[in-house]
C-alpha cells in the first residue's frame, strides 16, 4: 500500500499570499510526484485545472473554507462554481456551531447539499477536529456518512489542531461502509513518520504542503519508483 | 471624540464553533454597551438581525473571510445574500494574491462590486496588513477608496499580524478624502490604550472581541455614560 506514498498526497496551498507563481510551481511539483491532486484555493482553481491538462493530478478546493460559518446557499454556489471551472474534488468545512447546537439536520442537509451540487465528483468533509469534542467527531463522521461524502477529514489547518492518529481511527472505525467513505487527514503532517502513522490509523489521503519531504524521507521499499 | 470609545466598537465574535448562545450574549451586550455593531459570520447574520431589531447597534458580517481567495462571483453572491438577511456593514477580504501579482484592475473591481452589490450600504475592506509590504498596503488603500469602499481595515485576525498605529497612520495618511474613507483598526485590540493609540493614529472604528474590557478600562472622563 505504501509504496506508493505520493498517491495519498494532496499537495497543498491554500495561503492567502499565494501568488500565480506559487500555484505554477506547486502543479508542477504535483505532475513530478504524481501526487493524487493539489488542493487550491477558488480563485486558484482555473489556473491549476489549465495547467495539470494532460496528467493524472486532480484539481481539488476548498469550499467554506476555512471557518465553515457562511450560509449553506454560498457553500453550494461555490462548489458549482469550482465544479464549472473543472475542479475535481471538493473539501467542505462544516457549520461547526451548528453541530455543537446539536442541529443535526441542517449539518448533514448542508453536506448533502454540496454533494448533489458537484454531481458525483468527490466531496471530503472537514470536521475540524480540534474544535471539537470525540463525541462529537462520531457525529460529524456519521452525518458525512449519510450524506454520501466521500472523505471525512480532520482540519482545516488554519484554525487550532492537527492530524493525529487516535482522530483518525476514531474516524475510521466510525465508518460503516469503507467502500464508499475514507478518511483524510490533514494538518500538521511533515514528515514521513507522520504520514505513515495516519495511514498505519486509516487514512486514505493525506494533506499537507510537505509532501515532497514525505516521500524524500520516505524508506528505498516504500517510495522509490517516483524519487527524483 | 473618545468620550464615547463605544461607538468606536465592532463587537466581533467570528469563531467558527461560535454557537447560538455566544452570539446572543454577543448582542446583548453590544445593545448593553451601545457598541457600533455587532460583527459575525453570514451563518449568523438573521439570529443577529433579530435580537438587535429596535436597537441602534448594526450588523456587521464578512465577507470572502479569512482568506479573500474565492472568486469575485461568490463575495458578490455572499454580500447580497447578507444584505437580503438585513445585514448593514459587510467587512470583505481583498485578494492579496492578486495584489501581490499587481492585478490591480481584478482587486479593484472585485472590491467595486462588492460595494455595487450592497447598494449603499458601509463596505470594509480588509487589506490583511500582516501579510503585505508598506508600498502593497498604500496601493490596496487607494484601490479601495478608488471602489467607494468606507473603510479600509487592518487585519482578519486569522492570518498573522495585528494592528499597529503605523499601519492606521500609514492607510489614513494615504487616505485623500476623510469624509468618505475610513480606516478601521481590528486584531490584536485588547485593552483601552491599545484602542487609544489606534484612534489617536486614525482609526475611526476598532474590530475587537475585547469592547468590554476596552469600555472598563478607560478612564472615567472618557467613558462614563454607558459604563456599567
Amino acid at each position: 500500500m505504501k509504496s506508493e506514498i505520493n498517491k495519498y498526497v494532496d499537495h497543498t496551498n491554500l495561503k492567502p499570499f499565494a501568488r500565480k507563481m506559487d500555484i505554477e510551481r506547486l502543479c508542477t511539483e504535483a505532475a513530478r510526484y504524481k501526487f493524487a491532486s493539489v488542493c487550491v484555493n477558488p480563485y486558484n482553481v482555473p489556473l491549476a485545472k489549465a495547467l495539470l491538462k494532460g496528467t493524472d493530478v486532480k484539481v481539488c478546493t476548498v469550499i467554506g473554507f476555512p471557518l465553515g460559518a457562511n450560509t449553506t446557499k454560498i457553500k453550494v454556489a461555490e462548489a458549482e462554481e469550482a465544479y464549472d471551472n473543472g475542479c475535481d474534488e471538493f473539501d467542505m468545512v462544516i457549520n461547526v456551531g451548528a453541530l455543537k447546537d446539536g442541529l443535526y439536520d441542517y449539518v448533514k442537509n448542508e453536506i448533502k447539499a454540496v454533494v448533489d451540487a458537484v454531481k458525483g465528483k468527490t466531496v471530503k468533509v472537514i470536521i475540524e477536529t480540534g474544535l471539537i469534542s470525540d463525541d462529537e467527531k462520531v457525529t460529524a463522521t456519521k452525518l458525512a456518512c449519510e450524506a454520501g461524502a466521500h472523505f471525512v477529514k480532520t482540519c482545516t489547518g488554519v484554525s487550532q489542531g492537527v492530524a493525529t492518529p487516535e482522530d483518525v481511527k476514531l474516524m475510521y472505525e466510525t465508518i460503516t461502509d469503507h467502500s464508499k467513505t475514507h478518511v483524510k487527514a490533514s494538518s500538521g503532517i511533515r514528515t514521513y513518520a507522520d504520514a505513515a502513522a495516519l495511514i498505519e490509523a486509516g487514512a486514505d489521503r493525506l494533506g499537507t504542503s510537505s509532501g515532497i519531504n514525505i516521500i524524500e524521507g520516505a524508506p528505498e521499499n516504500v517510495y522509490n519508483k517516483y524519487r527524483v
